[in-house]
């Protein structure tokens, strides 16, 4: 897995943080006292952009060895990694390599929460995590949700098609299979998603050829029934749950028969704890 | 308030997620027609960062009204912005606006939650933000609680004291009242801020001369005891509660005695929702 | 159409080429006289990115008319745009207004002769280009091929699937059947591309249930016995000609049957001359 | 020569096109395994920014060995570099690097082509390639052509005196001495260059001091006229042709007699094939 | 002490200085000769950035020794550090580091100055820089005072409270007590200090509670006066004499009884030179 | 004039001071009351980066009125710019904006003082400031030292030649002649520029052909004896003087006969006190 989050991205936020070291160990006078830190997790959890974290604290200055690569599950007190340096580096890259590490896994622990529950009931079934990443933080989001067994919904609006109501109020004169037949002329290689919000509609756009139907905010029961409707109407078509999905109601979902489960809310997870040991060496 | 980010940020954030405009708009045919988009509360919230979501609008090519401040307490429907363009301009901006108003206003909410649960039981209390932000929302995270009442605990670790136990095992053999006294001498401008585990220590660095003891997961009790030890022996020391605070519990220690509650909870709080209406003008 | 070029990166095109002004116009004393500069085609072309280069003049400090957008067919002659200012503004702008023009130009003017090729015998094909832009030109490109009439063929490797057959190397031992079920099963929102070298191997993957088939540098004749031989064995299926191909062969390309035409040609392009004329207003 | 790219402009170029990794190799599983990929010329070719190229493969996580430096002049099938890594890095940098080289071998080739023609009847001859850079591509196109053998004629505006009719509109009742000596007092440590566009303006502008007198569109005739011209009237002044030189005019422009060459041309040469070979180690 | 410049602030400092190499050496056919460089102290200094400009040659291709770093008290002829490799990077390197060794060694000198001559008087006297630094140049800046013994007096404006009595006029109507009362709830874990321009005002500011009275432009006899009149007033509070203060005056201001000097004059102080020897190695 | 500071740098540099606005402004509760700001000279000074002030603080959110451009010479009091809106943008800009202008036209009024001196004696002398800026801050210091009448010196080392004896050491059996010869076949069109420590190595130079000999702290009788020996030996041939040249000696070594004066001393010029006003409106 690629590291999402290059050298100068590190550095910033870094010198965002701590531009000129932790005061409090300048003010001590103990910055460069040989030190060691270790990470590990204390919430069980699945680690993500633990590389990205041992790359910064390298650049911070120290010595660092990564015991848990992105998408490990972790029991409390499994180590993440280790360092050694002075005691000003180690300070410095303390928090920032934390935090960043406590946010990914959050996200990557919920990530493989719905995949686990969906997969118990559907083994072949993809979770999709949507673009509503936190602005500034796609880049470590989607590794995570990646570290989790999620793929990427959609990355931007400008390389896939996916219609909206939104879209559509601007074409009130012409037909469903019109509008699909349009996007296939102009874009060959994607597929046509649709999104709907209730069942006729969805019927609707699947026998005017869309590929998949993204079912907007569907009980499980109203998954099941379209899936159920499209069986014989229009079987090549593939149906993705989307809104208000989590890991209570991913195997609903699953067993339901959506073949895709669209989801945000691994985002906004809560941090999972990491637990950080740092004193002399 | 100022603009927390800047045109470069909010030109950055429509590039990622809409390099070359919606592809979906573009082989529909409509990215020219005239067409309104109106940004409202759906949820019951604390709007934020409609500035941000305002100038981005325009930075897409619209003309924007901006109808409600960051801070304002909105009722389900309330408007935030109305924006007219072409539709291309619009589709562009749709989501990207949204999420930055539903992930801010999230945040915003939840802190003016745990704001108005404190001082319901003590009007002067404080609320201070850690500087655990998702990394790479810090600009927008701290606009965003601070709308909702709180301020900064600290931005980063260049400009404030505060002693961990992770500083002090570097200083075995110094006295608290001499590493206080080092501490003034370096910084004088600065307040000491000491975080602690438990009273006795807490008792041991007030008495050693710091200026506020941050009492690390003590629960209400722990902190009413904290407070009542320290009204005799150092009456001059604030306490500040810090770890696990949210809405549920804020109230409670801020009726224990916390001068100020320290919390990272509203960075992951959940996003509240915004509805948006996009359609032919 | 969107702005492909935020003011940011228009202000570093400007800083790059004229940090501190035109020396020769501040050498001269002439930089405050009244200015007038027109840009208008010299060649017949397709224009693009008159938009961003209408900015730039803004930016340098001059009022500008914009003339002809991108996308307009333009005779020689035909005004694209106007600016007036003082004489330090317009010199400052000139070259780097016009470079930009004359290069995204060539590129738009390149891609529209391929599409106009191409249409004029199988109207409905179409035209995309692919990722291999000049390196840190992107974004301009991608803009002017759209403005030519084409579409992206990926925006990058993260958000589409492209089967090589270095991909393959590594997957000895499993039938292509498994493999694009492997690819259905992880991201079931993406068609399955596959790129093939020979009639047999395209028949294969098509068999095997890949949505489309690239074929890479067959002739004309192998396109259309490609296609004949998948019009029975497997109808659905899509296939993409790449490689080589360029204003004088897309007819045969697209005579042969081939319903994509996948090209990097245009991003080279020879400029197309665009005429200035700067004089004292 | 120095790198031209630095490492963040390399992160940055690959965070643009592969963000989150191959989603192909990822979705195929084949990410970790040991993996070689090695990139030689196809075309005859100089090859330029392999530096960059290198060290770009390497920041994707693999380990490189340069075999080509920038300006080498290859053969079909002579190595560039190669690469040992897992399937996903490489998978990552293929494309990204083999696109710079591409691009800047395309450069440089023609850069040298056009030195190579002048050289063979002028071995004293200078090249020197414009600013008219595709924009985003100024600095791999200044390393490339340098790499070809030619130097470049002005980086920017900044630096630089070139006096064309675009400024001496501004200054009608000055006489041309009287304009030289403006400049010569201003930036004395430059020399005067003067764009004219015929003999007499060529001559007129000699005899009033400039140092160097581009002759804009000019014929090989027409410049050997102006050479000789010159020869008496003032024979320090050096003659620079420019525009419309590439490869097949450069030896006439040569044996006509001008010092230097000015010429955009290699900058949107048509890319040079490379070969890559990615498979299993 | 961390590195207060990334590597890609390094890489542009060289990027915009020597984009393409020394066009001497390499016109000059040497780029490739095997060089030495070594950097020493050519006046009496306190070296400062020494890490930043190793590694700023480093980056260019050399490999270094760095023999003095930050904060080094370093006589005439003193090494700082020595570079081996090719002349092109050395050349490239050169005035670079040579410039950016210089102005920061000013400003860690000038800051040493002024620390050395009030802590002879006054040992445990801080020293507070401004945030008046060279615009641009506020890393490297922060970085040296530190190294020359002082700390910052405030990193910016969003994390410190300093009352201005251009804050006071939007206040007319409230008294100091009750501004120091709603600055301490707000935010009560920072000092508040206020600015004030004459003895009563001092006085006044004292009483209402501020932490630190920062004296503008008082004479040392003004500030003896300040601490005498506190002395019995407002024992605990802290007198900062600010404005005009420098290496010549400091004693007489730590005589006088401040307990915190606040400086902008290092930051503009005359570079101290730094001797650079190279040559073939 | 060219505004030096685009906006971005601009936002950037209040983001990096200011990134959430003031916060005693904030804590005072006075952000959004009307407000009214001037700044105006207190000091005799040539304004400086007035622009960009203005620009920066309506960026901020103010509307802003110009009253001094850019190289105006100011008497104590003289207005410079104008500024209105909410006290809390005003207070964000303020200091930001002062800073600029105070360090800005510190420069421009040190380069005026030496254009002063010198031209008195010998009005066509140019002067030529170094590329030894601040790091960080070479916009801002040549577009000061332009407004000041200077003109940059070499603005970096890939587009000027200037030979160093560290050069030299390099080319030890290559005679004078020949390494000018080489510089000329490589790059006509630039000057020859030769740094010399001594009268017999100028002389040396200009006889091999050198366009400028740049004689490095010469004293002024030096300068004078070196110009009188070219008088005969080389009389085109230009002479800078390089090294410790300031306001107090620029007139001796103008009446030398030095034809530039190239120096580095305004870049670290005393800042010139700028008068702020601010309070309610």
């Amino acid at each position: 897995m690629p590291t999402a989050l290059p050298d100068h991205v590190l550095d910033a936020l870094l010198a965002d943080d701590v531009p000129f070291g932790d005061l409090t160990t300048h003010a001590l006078g103990i910055s460069g006292q040989p030190a060691r830190m270790t990470l590990a997790a204390r919430d069980r959890l699945v680690v993500a952009l633990s590389e990205e974290a041992a790359r910064l604290v390298e650049r911070s200055g120290a010595a660092v060895t990564l015991l848990a690569g992105s998408g490990a599950a972790l029991a409390p007190g499994d180590p993440i990694l280790e360092a050694r340096g002075p005691a000003g580096a180690l300070h410095r890259a303390w928090k920032v390599a934390q935090t960043l590490l406590e946010i990914a896994s959050g996200i990557a622990t919920t990530t493989r929460a719905i995949v686990a529950a969906a997969r118990a009931v559907a083994p072949d079934i993809a979770i999709a995590c949507t673009r509503k990443t936190v602005p500034g933080a796609k880049a470590l989001s989607i590794k995570a949700i990646m570290a989790g067994g999620a793929v990427p919904h959609r990355l931007g609006l400008s390389e896939t098609l996916l219609v909206f109501e939104e879209h559509r109020r601007f074409l009130k004169d012409v037909a469903p299979a019109e509008i699909v037949a349009r996007l296939r002329r102009a874009v060959p290689e994607k597929k046509v998603v649709v999104e709907v919000a209730g069942l006729d509609e969805g019927l609707a756009w699947a026998q005017a050829g869309a590929d998949v139907i993204q079912a907007e905010k569907f009980s499980p029961e109203a998954i099941a029934a379209l899936v159920a409707a499209l069986k014989n109407a229009a079987p090549a078509t593939i149906v993705a749950a989307a809104g208000g999905i989590g890991p209570d109601n991913a195997a609903a979902y699953a067993t339901a028969g959506a073949r895709v489960l669209v989801t945000s809310a691994p985002y906004t997870a809560k941090p999972r704890d990491v637990q950080v040991t740092l004193g002399p060496a």
